[in-house]
């Protein structure tokens, strides 16, 4: 009966099989040491003198061993345990060496990015790779876990489209028996339409942006966490949940995978209960106030302006995340919805996280007479095929609602500490890298 | 403060607020009787004779409106208890007539598939539509409970592919910045080379087919469960933990989500802890045997067998799932392992549930040279783009491991007991589907 390297320490004074794949091997005088990876972690395994390790002559790391011993405290190794008295089975020899040390950090700098990319079958064998995506599990189970207990409903909206989408020219299209598809670059629309059947739902799903972009930002196929939430007395309800669910995500995964957090460095963000929330203008005339740099009539923040923002939020209100309010409605979507009592902004509020904004919380135009001037107003057409069928569910009745599309590869990063979204991406899909 | 038509019992006796849907509005004498559709159900209001009610006047089904009134316990209404001397705010008018009634069963039939499809955000506010949904959201709940609890990390494979993929034709294929791209029919070799990452792995993702079949049963764009299960010592394992999951989905559903499917009709499978086994050899014999039709020496069982041997499982050995077993090598893919002491059938099942295959099983050929000699007797090139990431892995070193892909609409399909895959799939895609 095989054990994981996570459950060694209960088996103290006991004999003990463990398998996994060679993680490293080093001689000491009379004394091998062998390192075997497991799901959970490393096993130290000392061999004194016997013939056992020698079995793994010529082998190499990623050979796949079991290997049953007597199992001794030892407060240095890892489990704070390890195994004496080998014997080893070989069950899958590697005799090639592989092109990665995968015991070794992997370096993150761009110029690796093909390596760390292009092996990605080796390189999340790295520990602290690894980690990244125990982390990203984490995170979409605490989300699930958060939307679930707040009676959300999870859909799945279709990726294939038909047509080119609205709004956008970044679209793949494809071949789709003779007439044209293209491939979503928003569940906003279904999800709206599914408010008028769940009132509360989210997805986390595939998204894609024909992106010609080279910068370390842009992926052309990446994944969104939306939600939409009817039924809501404002827009501060809409805030509200998107606050709880960003905090209730930092304490499942500090509370689940704190180890893999802290193998990666990564520090528990400041969310207090409440966040923070600045105006467009008080946030252009604070930055203005402390830096001296006058961006006082822009109508969005600017990039600097968002970090800067962050860290005195995280120096001066003890939290990592800030919502900016009222943005013009000068500058708004068709579905935006305008504040009645002050025309000129919008139900609108950015989230800012750790230095970038993460998510457009708004509240939605619901009212279809309203929707339609606003769309006509952008000079978009409510009747054709990519408006018809959403303008139709407001057309029989949709409650007051608003929601957010979140960037879940994003959000990882975030939370780690990692320099670009990539590198929280299993797979990066960008104008370059179809591959693996 | 809104209470949901779900808690109305326990505020007997008690003023409350409701909000949601007109879902259906009748005059009986001197009553008028509203009734509201929220996210968990239906509310009864009752208006005696009061002004309350004549605000709906012209104002239809979809309507939004807000309902204060007295809650009183009523054993015919659907939650125990209904609403009485109402004070009815009007949230959202609608005066447009809905070209579904919402009340009424919509009809499944194929001929109705254009307003079934065609009008989504419609019919899926009838409730037992609705239902189909909630079941499903439950299906992958489940599942997630499942694969979490033994140790499975949730992956993302990339559906942007280079090129088009190995081994089928039915493949969507689009321009990649001036590249020939294809979306993902499979995530097989990703969740494999997780196995080298992981250990167990799963993903509950799109998959995509350009099949220009018209029929009921296919779909263009689809979901499917893909476990993978690696460090097994055989492939009892593999369908020991398919025969887990497939329970642990079953008791979910039926615990939580038993007001759904008691609504569709849905009668809960025999699901026993550990499924029936038979040979394809033995099925054909036993079908012989029992109907006289000789399909003895065919290598697959045929459709007809596959719904004849549920029945026979159900009746005689209390089993709406069989695990059919022995499949002959000549029809292996190149990933299946050979069983080495009976080399004329590969360790493979297909799994059966209530008349159709939902499952392939197999162990996967886990060592490198085989896989190799597997690729190339089937004419395929290990070193084309395809493959070399694939195989790459097993190059490294990869444990023995087993998995499948289950289509997920289809398994929803098939716990309510619907016709057709297309009826648990929100907005299905087909040769002719694309919209909404």
């Amino acid at each position: 009966m095989r054990i994981l390297s996570n459950e060694l320490s209960k088996h103290i004074g006991q004999e003990a099989t463990v398998s996994g794949w060679l993680h490293k091997k080093r001689e000491m005088g009379n004394l091998t040491f062998l390192v075997i990876r497991d799901r959970q972690g490393l096993i130290q395994i000392v061999d004194d003198m016997s013939e056992e390790s020698s079995k793994l002559k010529g082998l190499q790391s990623g050979t796949i061993i079991s290997v049953t011993g007597m199992v001794k405290e030892e407060p240095r190794a890892s489990n704070g345990a390890e195994i004496h008295d080998p014997k080893v089975t070989i069950e899958v020899p590697i005799t090639e060496v592989p092109p990665i040390e995968v015991d070794k950090n992997i370096s993150h700098n761009p110029d690796n990015y093909d390596t760390l990319f292009g092996y990605r079958y080796l390189t999340l064998r790295n520990l602290k790779e690894r980690a990244i995506f125990r982390v990203q599990d984490g995170v979409s189970r605490g989300a699930r876990e958060f939307f679930h207990k707040n009676d959300f409903t999870e859909f799945r909206s279709p990726k294939l489209l038909a047509g080119a989408t609205e709004g956008g020219s970044e679209v793949f299209t494809l071949d789709y028996f003779g007439q044209t598809a293209s491939l979503a670059q928003s569940a906003q629309f279904y999800k709206q339409m599914m408010v008028g059947v769940f009132e509360r739902v989210f997805e986390i799903g595939a998204t894609y942006r024909a992106e010609p972009s080279f910068t370390t930002r842009h992926m052309t196929e990446f994944t969104t966490i939306d939600m939409e939430l009817g039924f809501v007395n404002s827009v501060q309800d809409v805030w509200d949940i998107t606050n709880n669910l960003l905090n209730s995500i930092s304490d499942y995964i500090w509370t689940h995978y704190e180890g893999d957090l802290n193998l990666l460095g990564a520090i528990k963000p400041l969310l207090p209960s409440k966040y923070p929330q600045i105006t467009v203008d008080n946030l252009h005339a604070l930055y203005f106030e402390k830096t001296k740099k006058d961006l006082r009539g822009e109508k969005d923040p600017s990039p600097e302006e968002e970090r800067w923002i962050c860290e005195y939020s995280n120096k001066n209100w003890g939290s990592d995340a800030v919502f900016v309010t009222e943005f013009p409605s000068s500058e708004k979507a068709f579905y935006h919805m305008v504040n009645p009592d002050k025309p000129e902004v919008t139900y609108r509020a950015d989230l800012l996280f750790r230095g970038v904004e993460i998510a457009t919380v708004p509240l939605r135009e619901h009212r279809y007479d309203i929707l339609l001037e606003q769309i006509k107003a952008k000079g978009l057409d409510p009747e054709s095929e990519g408006f018809k069928y959403y303008v139709a569910a407001f057309k029989y009745g949709m409650p007051m609602h608003g929601g957010f599309g979140m960037g879940f590869e994003r959000l990882v990063q975030k939370f780690i500490g990692l320099a670009s979204v990539k590198e929280a991406t299993l797979f990066p899909r960008d104008v370059n890298r179809l591959a693996p």
